[in-house]
């Protein structure tokens, strides 16, 4: 079997080029998914931009926060495992994600042209929060996505980048998860696409089982395996977003292996889907 | 050396989708170059609309023409070359652009979904004509472009396609030569590109050199030679169009090959330019 | 009795002016209803234009097509009264229709400036189609009416004339009768009035008896005249139309005599109405 | 010879309804030429309206000013023919040209459906105006034509009523000579008419001599016949704005009997011009 | 306790600014309430205009109407208490509301800037009237609000003057009560506030005890004010309009004291309100 | 002399407000004149915003980075009093700046509803900016002002608060000067009004002087006091970039002492001006 020349690779691209064109896809970045190097994230997204398709990027920060805590010599207290952000930590926080990590993706794809904004969850009540516990201080759960500012700049042909803060009424900032956020968001929109770029494969019937990866689920069944244990404790907010997501009309989730180059490109271009796909 | 993986491809024809987004490209089609099996053209025409470039497809229909006349049984006279055409000849050739090679190329690219829209000279007064010599009866010259009916339907994100029946002031209409049609055209637009589409390589300094294929001249020089006659007689309307289209601010004109498949895209979107480029 | 002045005549066509104004009337046009003299007919269309109405002109061609069948050697075979249509001769039927009598039609209104512009009923799927029966090959029945095309040409003020080719959904075309499809785009957009200009005088209740003419019948009893034979065989799409378009919200439909001039001033702008006015 | 047909006369109003269509014909009415039956006059504006032509209607109303000063008991006293207009004077002006003739002429024009609406020449500063002489107390001249609020009800297809009142910068109002306000007006929209309905036939080269009517004239020969004192002084004003406006970019200018019915319909429509027509 | 410093003031008013900012208010002026001075009246509207409020004038004139009355002779004739109203009379009504009242307000708000426009409830049917009684001639109710020209004005950033009279299918006019009428307004623009500048402090339990002054009340008790007598005949088409405009979506309804100067300013941007509010 | 009452106060506002609304206001705020509390800075600028002033609020953060630089214990070289900006540093000061100090202003002022943005310099290119000095590393100047963020903000009635970090066009990052930042700003907004809030009074003719307080000086002159030393170094870039944005076209720049409560509204809607004015 030889290779197909460069036009054969264009002319299948194709089809998926006239699906997604118009359509709305939300790409979860960041994390431990994030390299430090943002150059083929970038082309991808630029790509997808590019053929016509309205792309969102969310992203969080969690090993860039704990590292400039660290450096500032600021202890972390953890109940049930989630961080508890007192005033000065939510500073913290929110100066890495608003002031580095957001303007870390958005300078990557500006590289390309003046084609991606910064936004942060507090503008315009984009992310509308609550407290999700007292004990845990700052720490808020998205009770409502304002999509206005989002409506505005995929109008205006751009791409946001946001940065998981959300506000509640009073004007309180708190730091949201980002997988929990970026779902709401994809839902808010009545997106095409969820995608969550990964440290991982995808999701497997049983973790130890590289060869269970599973390519394709449907949203009932993958909420049983939540309920039954087989899902990791760390992709639980993924995974129940791809659910809580499809279940609101969002048309496909998907969870990606974002060390692999190009993954958004290989799912949305070509037959070679990455990673695990899941259904309404 | 290997060939490059899928997503390397379509990385690779990042910079040129990002520099043709928006632009205007008109493509001179039909003739001798356009083959039985419309289906490689129309695949390059929709991919180029389907990344944001607005194409005009204009097209001409000599061979159809001739072949129907003779089953018809009408003789054809000539003069210098140019045939003449009477009031029942124009119905003819009107019949067979508007009401066949036209739908023909519309067909073949809505076969791909809703994107192609048949345009006749005479819609709009799209191109008003004069007669050309009175011997040569209803044979006519491009007096003006009036680009309304292009400008309305690339703003709705369709792709004209244009039979080149002209119309003076009174009505009358007239048969034009596609390929000087296409270069006014595209100086009326202000294009980016004008692509001639033809069934030779490109434009040789001596005709009978295949090794002599001109890859790149600028317009003056492309002037001179036509002057010194290098340029053969049949590529002359092409040639002189090609000139006169980059004289009056079109930014690049080609003639290339079409009987290689997919030669717009690997004229647009590879380094390997294929046919001749003319610039200013 | 004196004739009326002419400032007379006109401030009592106000009214009507008036009532018309800013409403889509149907006209079907063509056939053997259509002269060689095509002046008195677009007179009146460009009035009706002119005051404001938004006017759509649909055509057939049954004795052009005829006629080049016949220079062409090209045999018809009937079943059950209708051509059956092979590729060859669809081609034909388009060449006729598309390329000609809507051409000669679009250019009689022209004349008087800029007015109407050429539309086949393939142009963005404007009459989808499907096979009426396989025996007949490519003849088609509407199944459905897309109005985009016209919406967007009568919002810029300009009359669309509509060849009746339809297309279905792989972009294959079909020879569609021109009285259906009148019916059909009134219904679809929900005109005022649907008008036939036909070769005869109106319905007779007794064909034999020319003071049994119809002026004013509901749609009701008119159906019921088609079920117990007084409508002969070759009116019935006609009458059908009116029947059906009455139904499906058109206001009134008109069956005029097209050989009167200026038939449709004298039904839209006076008192004297000709031919039979089909009411709800 | 026949009288024609009423689709004769309709079809021979269709050039004058294609060429004026679109474009501003300023009306000056009222004063000596208004009759008490407003019918014929409202059924020729609105028939212009409903052709599609922007109608600005402008009057005065010097007769009614004077029967109301009159059964008020208030004396005017005259400087050079003009009423000193002192504060109670300028209330009773502006009650009746905005209270009661603007009214009127409004209601005459929405009886045939809500097209017309009224406006003082204070409203929006449209008619912007200076002293004319402090002897004449509110006696204003144009000093300059605000158009915005005329613009928006053009281009709400409604036909403007105009009282000419003036206001100045301090808010102050005017009593303004409607003549003049009328051509400053037709300046001002760049009219392609400026109709003077009058209570005489037209200009006469010799006042005496009925057979001496002038049926048109360029703008400097008639400008020289005021200066010959060949115009009465009661024309002055309207044949002096006719001037001004032809010299200022209107196309024609006109002085028609308004006691003649439908004198609007007959200039506009037919090739019976009545009265004087000023050219360039 | 000292005077609040100006930067208080202002800084005070911003929550009530930003409250009503974008909201619409109908203020009924006029009638014994309005001063010789429009001075401080015109300061209020005008600054509530200018911090983004949609205010919408309404104004009768009874005394200014009797007044021309009287200096006219004509005598009028009552019933129930009600002025006949002959066509002599709506003449007199209609220039004077029109002409001059109407004139008078739009004059002193304009000293500002250009920010209001004269509009008579006949224009574009706003006020659309039935005969209240055949006794009383062309005295109206109104039967229909048609709000388009208010939307217009409002939407151009300006502020509409109404005078109230109505009109009926034929186009004759009516003199409609203008306390009724802007509570009409008030409900057809889904107002945010109704306020009526009276000659009084507000409403009392006790018409004779100034301490009954009522401050604050409820639609259902103060309509049980009027069925138990309470409120004296001549508010009653103002009380009654605030009972049916709250019960009809409008949020408040306000009696103020029109005699006490920037009483407008006063309720809406302090914390001392003055006269009667009436809420749902 | 008494107070003068509320309503006095918000009556001489008024022309002040009719004056600025609409205009453009750029406030330079933050730095050392940036207090703990924001709350009387938040109400003057929404304050302005609720009566129709565009306003951009600049600012820069020196006290804020270099707090966190000493908590972070990085050590900073100066070169001619300018801080050497490394990548470490860089990314330090576009945290604070972006994550920190920007959010805060935008927090302050959505306390009164959702009516501030946050930008970056970066955003959209809005500052375009080349390097100051090789040995400075990553400090810029602006080249270029790239107004389309903000003009979208405006007109979407938002209140840009922009962060003072410029891109060049490979996507590098630079820190630039607030204060040239906010003059750049205001000159290619043609803003009506540049204000700096510093911790100063005004300027001084003799800086030893209280007395010697400038309140109003023409641009030249104010050039001059540069040229001869007068202006101390800190206050050069202000004092400079008020000069060069009045000769760009900006009418006025303000120095301000933003220790006073409600500066801004002193200034601009009392008599009371405060600081220095600068005029053309």
């Amino acid at each position: 079997m030889t290779a197909p020349s460069r036009e054969q690779v264009l002319v299948e691209a194709l089809p998926y080029i006239r699906r997604f064109r118009g359509s709305t896809v939300v790409v979860k970045y960041g994390g431990n998914a994030m390299s430090d190097d943002l150059t083929s994230f970038a082309e991808d997204v630029v790509l997808l931009h590019a053929v016509g398709i309205k792309v969102v990027v969310v992203h969080g920060g969690g090993p860039q926060i704990g590292a400039l805590l660290q450096r500032l010599g600021m202890e972390s207290h953890f109940v049930d495992g989630l961080r508890v952000t007192d005033a000065d930590t939510l500073d913290v926080v929110r100066m890495v994600l608003v002031g580095k990590v957001n303007r870390d993706i958005v300078a990557a794809l500006n590289v390309h042209g003046p084609v991606a904004v910064g936004v942060s969850g507090e503008d315009a009540n984009l992310l509308q929060a609550s407290p999700t516990d007292p004990k845990l201080g700052y720490v808020g759960d998205v009770s409502e996505v304002h999509t206005g500012v989002l409506d505005r700049l995929l109008a205006q042909d751009l791409v946001p980048v946001v940065a998981t803060i959300g506000v509640d009424e009073d004007g309180q900032s708190y730091n949201i998860n980002a997988d929990t956020a970026a779902g709401a968001i994809a839902e808010a929109l009545h997106a095409t696409k969820l995608v969550y770029l990964t440290d991982i494969e995808g999701i497997r019937r049983d973790v130890a089982d590289p060869s269970s990866l599973i390519s394709t689920i449907a949203a009932d069944e993958l909420q049983s395996l939540i309920a039954d244990g087989t899902v990791s404790a760390g992709m639980i907010p993924k995974v129940a977003s791809c659910v809580a997501a499809v279940k609101g009309g969002v048309h496909k989730a998907h969870i990606l292996d974002g060390r692999v180059d190009h993954a958004l490109l290989l799912e949305l271009f070509t037959d070679s889907g990455v990673g695990t796909m899941v259904t309404p």
